[in-house]
C-alpha cells in the first residue's frame, strides 16, 4: 500500500478533515467529510488525513466512509501512540484501497514533562511500540514527533532511528506551535536527514502551523532541504492561525519550478472550487486579500499597474487566474431543469445520495430556489445540500415560519414558528434589528444561554440575487459551534444558521482532538 | 530629518495608506487616512507612507494633512522618478516634522522594455536625477528599484551605487510581483549589501508582495541578511494578495528575539485595535484563521490541546493574546454619556473634529445607537464616525427611510425613500430577500448599472445586539468601490452600504496608482 516515491515528486498530504476540523466550530458531519474527500481526490491530493478515529464513534465512521469511497488518494487516520487509538485507526482504514496510520508522540521536554509526564526512555519505547501496532494494519505507517521544533536534536534523531528501524515509512517533523522561521526550519530538516540512519529509505515530511504567518515558507524551506511530503490544508484552515495553505504550497512549487524542480499530482484548476466548498462547509470565509483563493488575488486596481498588465501580462502577473480555477463557476442548472438533471449534477459534484426521499426533498428546495434566482451555480447547490444534510443529521429545532420587519425609526419585530422535537412552538420578540429580533425570538423558545461570538454573511456568488451564507459562532460551557444557513433572504438565512448552531450544541457530540 | 539608525533597531515602514489603499475599493477619504495615521503613530510605526501625492489633488491633500498632524512618525510620499511627481511629493510633506520622499523606477528588463520603454542608461540617469530632485525638499530620500526581484544583479548594483552617491539614505528592494522565496530573497539582500559601495551608510529596506503567501517570510529573510527596514501594511492589505503583514513581522521579530536580536518601536498592544480600525475603514474583513489578528488566532478547540494549555501555557502558546491587544475592547460609552464624554472619547480615539455641527450630528446618532444597544464599544464609535464623515464627503444619495419585510413563503418587499441631490424620491421593489428588494428599489432611483461583486456582513463586537458592518463591492466601467454601512439592523446597514458605494461611484475621483 506504500505509495510510489519519486525523488522529484512532492507528496501533498491534506489534513483539512483532521487538523482543519480542529478550528473552533468547524466540526463536520460524515456526509460533509465525504463530500470534501471526493473533491480532494478530484484535486489530486496524495494523502487525505480523514480524522482521528479514536476521538469519537462519529470520527471513526467518517474515516471508514472516506476509506470505502476514495480510490485514488491514500486515506489516513491519526492516532496517538496509544494501543486503543491505533487499533481504532487500523479498523477505520481497513477498507481503504490505500490506507495509512499516522501515529505521533511529543518529543520536546516541555511536552514530555508537562503534558505526557513521561521520561525520554518511556517516550522512545512507546514510539517504537506505536509503529509496531500500526504495522499490524498497514505497511504505510507515518510517525510524527510532536513539537519537533522545540525538541532536542539528539533525542529526535534517536527516536527517528528507532521508528525507521521497526518500519515507519514516512517521518513527519511538525512545527506544532508555529514557532520557526524558514532558515532555521530548513536547517533542521537538513540536519535530521543527514544524521538519521537510513534516512534515504523514508519520506521526510513537514507539518507547519501559521502562528507567525510563516507556515508556507517554513514548509517550503523543509522541501528545499529534502522533505518530500508537505502536510497542509485548504485555505490554511486549522487551529489558531491555521496550517500551511495547500494552494500556496502547490502554486509556489509550480510557479517557481526553476527553484524547486518538483512536481505534484495536483490539478490546479480544482483549487478554487475546493476552496469554496471547504469555506461553505466549515463556515470559514476566505479574506479577499488571501493569496491564490482570495477574491482579490487576481484583481488589479492601480492605474499604472493596469496599464502595465495591458502592455505585457507578465509585468505584474506571475500566475494566471484560470490556472487555479477562477472564473470556472458556471451556470449549473436553471428553473427548467428536471429531477434527472438535478440528480446528475449532484453526482458530478461528488454528492452521493442514497435515499430517494432526500433527493425529492432537495429537488423541491432546488425548485424553490430556482423560482427566486434565475441562475443556479454549483456553489448554490453545495449550500443547498449542506443544509439538507445538516438538518437530516441533527434536527432538534427546525424553522417552520419566520416573519421579520425592518423599518427606520421603529423597533424591529420578529415572529417565528419552530418545530422543537416535532412540536410546533411560536415566539415573538422585538430587537435592535430583524436579525437580533429573530435570534431573541428563537431564544425565547430554546433558552440556550449561548453566547454569539461571531456573525458573518458572505454572498455565495455575485449579483444582488445571490444567496447569502450566514455563519454564527455560538459558545456555551466551553463548547464552540459554527451554525450555518444559506438563503436569498439573509434574515431567514440568519435564522437557519442560528437554529443550526443550537442543534449542534444540542447534540452531545464530545470529541477529543489531538495536536500535531 | 533623517532618523536615527541603530543597528539592532528594525524600522517599521507602514504603507497601509499607500499600497494598502491600492486594494480594490479600499480608497480612503482624507479624514479616514488621518484617523488611521493617528492610530499608526500610537502603534509606534517609524515611517507612514501616506500616499502618492501626484495621483490626485485628494491624495496630495491627504498626505499634506497627515504631514501636518503627525509628530512622532516620519511622513512619506511616494513619487515616480518623474519631476512633477517629486515636486508634488515635496510640497505635500513640506510641513512634516519629519518628512521623506520615496522615489522609484523599474530596473527589470521586462518592466524597462514593456512598461517604461527606456534603456538601462536612461533608467540610470533618471534614477540619479530623481534623487537629486527629491533632495531639494528633504535629506530623507528613499529609492526603490521596482521589480528588483527580476532585475539583473549587475544593473541593480550600478543603480544603487549611483543613487547612494548622490544622497539616497534608504535603499528599498521590492519583490513587486510576490515571486521570491525566503532563501533566494535573503541571498539577494546579502549579495546587494556586499557588492554595493558604501552600503553601510544607508538603510537597506525590503518590500514584499504576498502572491505566493511568502511576503512575511521573504521580508524576514531580508532582515536576517542585513535589511533594517521592512515595508508592510496592517492586515497585509494591498493589491492582489497584499503586502507583508505588519503584525506578523513585528510579532515574529519579538517572539523570536533569540534569532533576530532586534527591537522595533511598536507598542504591540495597539496591534488589534489598529487592525480593527483598518478593517472598518477599508471594508476588508480579516479571516478568523489569520495569524495574530484573526478571531481564532488565540482560540483553542482541541480537547488534548486544551488540556495541554491548562497544564502548562507554553505547551501550545508562543504569544499571549493580551500582548497584541486582544481583550482590550472595553465599554466605551453608554446611554447616559453626555456630549462632553462623547467628545472626549472621540479625541482619545484620534478622531479630531473641528465642526460643532458634525459633533452635534454625530452625538445625535450616538444617542440613537445607545438607545438600541446598552454597551457602546470603541469599535461602534469608529463605525459611527466613518459613516458620518463619508456622508459629509460625497453625499449625492442619502437614505431617509426604509421599510423591508421578510417572511418565509412570501416575496420580500422593500419601500425606500432617498434624498437624491437634496430632492426626496421614493421607490419600492420586491426581491429574493429584503436586501435584494432594497437594492433593487435603490436601483430604480439610481439606475447605476453597477455590478454587485461582493457582499459581506461582519459583527463589530460580539452579542446579538452588535452592529453589523456591511461591505458591498460595486464595479462599473472598470472602477471598483467598496461601500460600507453599519447598523444594528443589517437590512438598513445594507442600504447604507449600497448608497455609500453609489456615492463613491458618483464622485468622479480618478487616480493613478503606482506600483512598487
Amino acid at each position: 500500500m506504500q505509495q510510489e516515491i519519486k525523488n522529484n515528486k512532492l507528496i501533498i498530504f491534506d489534513t483539512t478533515l483532521r487538523d482543519g476540523e480542529q478550528s473552533p466550530g468547524a466540526s463536520m458531519t460524515q456526509e460533509e467529510k465525504l463530500r470534501i474527500a471526493r473533491q480532494l481526490e478530484k484535486l489530486g491530493v496524495d494523502v487525505i488525513e480523514a480524522g482521528f478515529a479514536a476521538a469519537s464513534p462519529g470520527d471513526f465512521n467518517s474515516i471508514s466512509a472516506v476509506a470505502k469511497n476514495i480510490k485514488e488518494s491514500t486515506v489516513c487516520s491519526l492516532a496517538r501512540a496509544v494501543e486503543n487509538d491505533i487499533r481504532k485507526a487500523g479498523e477505520a482504514i481497513q477498507h481503504a484501497k490505500k490506507g495509512r496510520i499516522h501515529t505521533f508522540i511529543a518529543t520536546s521536554k516541555i511536552h514530555m514533562e508537562n503534558k505526557l509526564r513521561m521520561s525520554e526512555d518511556e517516550v522512545l519505547d512507546r514510539a517504537i511500540q506505536a509503529v509496531k501496532w500500526s504495522l499490524e494494519y498497514t505497511d504505510d505507517v507515518e510517525f510524527s514527533a510532536e513539537d519537533a521544533v522545540r525538541s532536542e536534536m539528539d533525542f529526535l534523531v534517536k527516536v527517528f532511528n528507532a521508528v525507521i528501524k521497526v518500519g515507519a515509512k514516512t517521518i513527519n517533523v511538525p512545527d506544532t506551535v508555529g514557532y520557526s522561521i524558514p532558515g532555521v526550519w530548513g536547517e533542521r530538516m537538513k540536519a535530521l536527514i543527514s544524521q538519521v540512519e537510513n534516512s534515504s529509505k523514508v519520506v521526510w515530511s513537514t507539518h507547519c502551523h501559521n502562528d507567525l504567518g510563516m507556515a508556507v515558507a517554513n514548509s517550503l524551506a523543509a522541501v528545499m532541504n529534502g522533505a518530500r511530503q508537505v502536510e497542509c490544508t485548504i485555505n490554511g484552515l486549522g487551529e489558531r492561525a491555521g496550517n500551511a495553505s495547500l494552494e500556496e504550497i502547490v502554486m509556489a512549487v509550480k510557479t517557481r519550478k526553476d527553484l524547486f524542480n518538483l512536481t505534484t499530482g495536483i490539478d490546479t484548476t480544482q483549487i478554487v472550487p475546493t476552496s469554496k466548498l471547504v469555506s461553505t462547509i466549515t463556515g470559514y470565509p476566505v479574506q479577499p486579500n488571501k493569496a491564490i483563493v482570495g477574491a482579490n488575488a487576481f484583481a488589479h486596481e492601480s492605474g499604472i499597474h493596469q496599464d502595465g498588465v495591458l502592455k505585457h501580462r507578465e509585468t505584474y502577473e506571475i500566475m494566471r487566474a484560470q490556472d487555479v480555477g477562477w472564473g470556472a463557476n458556471k451556470i449549473s442548472l436553471g428553473k427548467l431543469s428536471g429531477r434527472n438533471a438535478f440528480k446528475t449534477r449532484l453526482q458530478e459534484l461528488g454528492i452521493d445520495i442514497q435515499s430517494e426521499d432526500i433527493i425529492n426533498a432537495s429537488f423541491a428546495r432546488f425548485k424553490d430556489l430556482a423560482d427566486k434566482k434565475s441562475e443556479i451555480f454549483d456553489e448554490d447547490i453545495h449550500a443547498l445540500m449542506s443544509e439538507e444534510y445538516t438538518s437530516e443529521a441533527i434536527e432538534h429545532y427546525k424553522l417552520i415560519h419566520l416573519k421579520a420587519m425592518s423599518e427606520t425609526g421603529t423597533t424591529p419585530h420578529a415572529v417565528i414558528k419552530i418545530s422543537e422535537n416535532g412540536k410546533e412552538v411560536m415566539a415573538e420578540s422585538s430587537g435592535g434589528g430583524p436579525v437580533d429580533a429573530t435570534f431573541k425570538a428563537i431564544e425565547k423558545i430554546a433558552n440556550s444561554g449561548a453566547e454569539l461570538q461571531l456573525y458573518s454573511v458572505n454572498n455565495i456568488t455575485s449579483g444582488t440575487d445571490a444567496q447569502g451564507e450566514v455563519t454564527v459562532r455560538l459558545a456555551k460551557g466551553g463548547r464552540i459551534v459554527n451554525g450555518q444557513g444559506a438563503d436569498i433572504d439573509i434574515v431567514i438565512a440568519s435564522a437557519k444558521a442560528y437554529i443550526n448552531g443550537l442543534n449542534k450544541l444540542h447534540s452531545k457530540l464530545e470529541r477529543a482532538h489531538p495536536q500535531v
